[in-house]
């Protein structure tokens, strides 16, 4: 243990939310910051990286049960590639990293690190679609991308270089692309609100903050504890643009030719942002049990003369869980104390702390601490890993409905400008408001204040809880509203 | 089915194994050739990457076993940080890509995509460890890197870019760092003989031919069935050179300053080449049922009065199989005869064929095929799933035992210069011979033909089979030998 680990969380995460999240990440050891010269990226730790393999596991096999393959496309592209998407792309921009030369020798075209896939994969879903029998053709890739942005690093939320996954697949109509894009959403909530405990709210992109060339932008949208939302993934339909500019065709089956229906969706590692920024409190980090590295952590406390009995009893205690799949750490650390232990586990987001000191060894007991509030109860040694099953399923409920909580005080109404600006600048989350779907109006918020549309609910989902009657108006100018906009500040 | 896939394969393995090894890998769907202009480039596919995952599973199931963590280190590293590897290691030659702009502007420094990564990973390594109680640290990274050397592309041999996972570690003691060494040669060796079907020879590299500032390399090596030899895997002891030049130290139990002993061991996707080309043949892919996609094809012969009980036959046969995990494909597409679907699995490597027509339903039987040599056999539809266990295991066997014939019959024994060119000339294979340790007598052979030392046996190793004697002298010289060397071309 390094000392500064030894010194626990000393930002608050009220007062100063973006110190207290970077100092939970560095000193949970989840990421460390870049070498010098190198803002904007991150190493990420062990205990970092374990909660992205998480939720990767979690992604993947979803994707995997419903027809996607995984695949492995270059992380170089030529900029002549990039060139050609410009032309699907208005307001493409190349805020890359460019390759410009291999070895000692100067290319003679300089090569992009893939700021995202579509520009290389295209060309081949291209070659590798001839018939309808081909559709649906679904690949994925977990990888890096890099995009040069000069903003402000903050490990998982803001950083030049992330880790990812993207989606690309063809199909040979509308109907069932459209389908491919929502149940790529589908699952993306399922992870977030399964997965990490975040509930969180569906809905599309407004017309102009649609991923370019895209027909729609579907996003989950996070609500964070500092009000603002975080876009959490997105699944994109986009039409026939990219299958026209890239020549995805396919001969249907009465030999015509046709040009297939296309999607792409993605899912970085902002999730641990996310997840890391919505649990964590100001004893360190907060984690699910379906995600924790360490699911229960055992502190033996004992005395000199106990220490055989104690020691005995919790290692019997750990074998039991870890033989049922519960992943358990046992501290029987000499040279730390059982509050050094409490603090630092508390420190590290293990879910479900365990102690067992005399006393449990003599009652045939044990005492459970749930992380996210302390709760303590004594439990019969007996039937403790039933037991401990039902603790952790608890832990999780008390996470998200403590998120849940949270998210539904803060979906408000407002009606007209005045009240949108207001109500944001004193309560943070989102505000609903009727909108005419004009990028001015939107405009006219974001110039006052960094907030944002960041989706306009499905017609007829759970979110569109207040459908636009006709005749109502825009909340920003005369027009008929066609839409209920939800505005925020966003990460 | 792109039409380049009905072909079939054309070249032969024995006469043209590089242009045959081209086709299988293009025909069976693993990869096509990068962009026009980025040669070295690959695109995985699908059914390529399948294999590579599972390879990964199979890899980093046991290196978790074994206290190994993943984390993740940026893809780009400072030249700066490259240069400060030079001073440990002679020889370092920065072939590789370098970025040096981000969107608009030229960077300060250059970045290089990273050809390897002690040089970013050491310096955190440093930060992170401070006592022995930090020690052992284990870290391992899943990654693709970029090494910018000009040769002709050899999908998974010889790319540009390749996906690898580089492990780094640090101990206490050079004994604790060389049984970390060994113990992940070891881990090596189980994937290629375990999961991969490949014997492979383990030994260490000459001292010439180390890693650059490694204390000592060890390998694996696969015989390929052109008579060369594929260096499998690599597992290097560093002793102190990097914890030296990358301040990695420790404070011990006494309190006493002390400096660390590092390893690192890498694995890349040139273990896909060595699975392709070690087993398939002019029908195309072979694949051990470990690592196949599809282990069992189910492929149902009917005519138009038998269609409908046979497919409810192979249907309920394909169910029983997946229930009991196996990996099952039942291919019942009308518009392609048994003979094409024989042909388009035996290309793709499916290990098992499973033939059900009017006979099979009526006996309650089912025919098995398997894959490497065509073996045909009945078997009873009851306790089948069993059965095709078996078989599965029995398809593995001989993969195996083909490969294992291969080698052992391919290491022959030379004592002195003439001998060891001619048997390699005429055979291919390994040559042993008694060797005095110097790089000059390697030379000689390098000189007259691309052969060179692969691998130089542990003392006292099984391959180590005829350990040198006193006053034995080197094939090549009139020297002392002191070493046995395994000289062999190599890919």
């Amino acid at each position: 243990m390094s000392d500064d680990q030894e010194l626990g969380i000393t930002e608050s995460k009220e007062h100063s939310t973006g110190e207290w999240y970077a100092e939970v990440v560095q000193k949970a050891g989840l990421a460390n910051y870049g070498p010098d010269g190198m803002s904007g990226f991150i190493v990420t730790r062990p205990r970092g990286y374990a909660l992205w393999e998480a939720v990767q596991n979690a992604l993947d096999s979803r994707f995997k049960a419903t027809g996607v393959q995984n695949a492995y496309f270059p992380m170089l592209i030529p900029e002549s590639y990039l060139e050609r998407e410009k032309d699907v792309v208005e307001g493409f921009d190349p805020e890359v990293a460019w390759v410009t030369h291999g070895g000692y020798e100067e290319l003679e075209e300089r090569l992009a690190v893939r700021p995202t896939s579509e520009s290389i994969i295209a060309p081949y879903m291209s070659q590798w679609v001839r018939s309808h029998r081909d559709l649906p053709l679904r690949v994925n890739q977990w990888c890096s991308v890099v995009r040069w942005e000069a903003t402000e690093t903050k490990p998982f939320f803001r950083t030049k270089e992330f880790l990812w996954q993207e989606g690309h697949t063809a199909h040979a109509s509308e109907e069932e692309a459209w389908s491919e894009t929502t149940t790529r959403l589908d699952q993306y909530e399922e992870v977030y609100e399964d997965v990490l405990a975040i509930p969180v709210l569906r809905g599309k992109k407004p017309e102009h903050d649609k991923f370019p060339g895209a027909d729609t932008t579907t996003t989950v949208e996070a609500l964070m504890p500092d009000g603002k939302s975080v876009q959490g993934a997105t699944s994109h339909y986009l039409g026939q643009s990219f299958a026209d500019a890239f020549d995805i065709t396919y001969t249907d089956e009465d030999e015509e030719e046709r040009v297939a229906h296309t999607t792409s969706w993605g899912l970085s590692w902002r999730a641990l942002g996310a997840l890391i920024m919505t649990h964590s409190d100001d004893q360190g980090l907060v984690l699910p049990p379906t995600v924790a590295p360490e699911q229960v952590v055992i502190v033996p406390i004992w005395q000199e003369e106990t220490k055989e009995d104690v020691l005995e009893y919790a290692e019997e205690m750990a074998d039991d869980l870890r033989g049922a799949g519960v992943r358990v750490e046992l501290d029987d650390r000499d040279e730390r104390n059982p509050g050094f232990k409490f603090n630092e586990w508390e420190l590290k987001g293990v879910p479900l702390r365990i102690e067992v000191g005399p006393n449990e060894v003599e009652e045939e007991s044990a005492t459970l601490v749930h992380r996210p509030d302390g709760e303590s109860l004594s439990a019969d040694r007996e039937g403790l890993v039933d037991t401990v099953q039902d603790h952790l399923d608890t832990v999780y409920a008390k996470l998200y409905a403590s998120a849940e909580e949270t998210l539904s005080g803060s979906v408000r109404e407002a009606t007209d400008r005045a009240d949108i600006l207001g109500t944001i600048g004193q309560h943070g989350g989102y505000v609903k408001a009727p909108w005419c779907g004009d990028e001015d109006c939107e405009a006219e918020i974001k110039d006052q204040m960094a907030a944002e549309i960041v989706l306009v609910p499905f017609e007829g989902s759970e979110s569109d809880t207040e459908p636009i009657h006709e005749g109502e108006t825009c909340a920003l100018c005369d027009d008929e509203a066609v839409e209920t906009a939800f505005f925020a500040q966003s990460y």
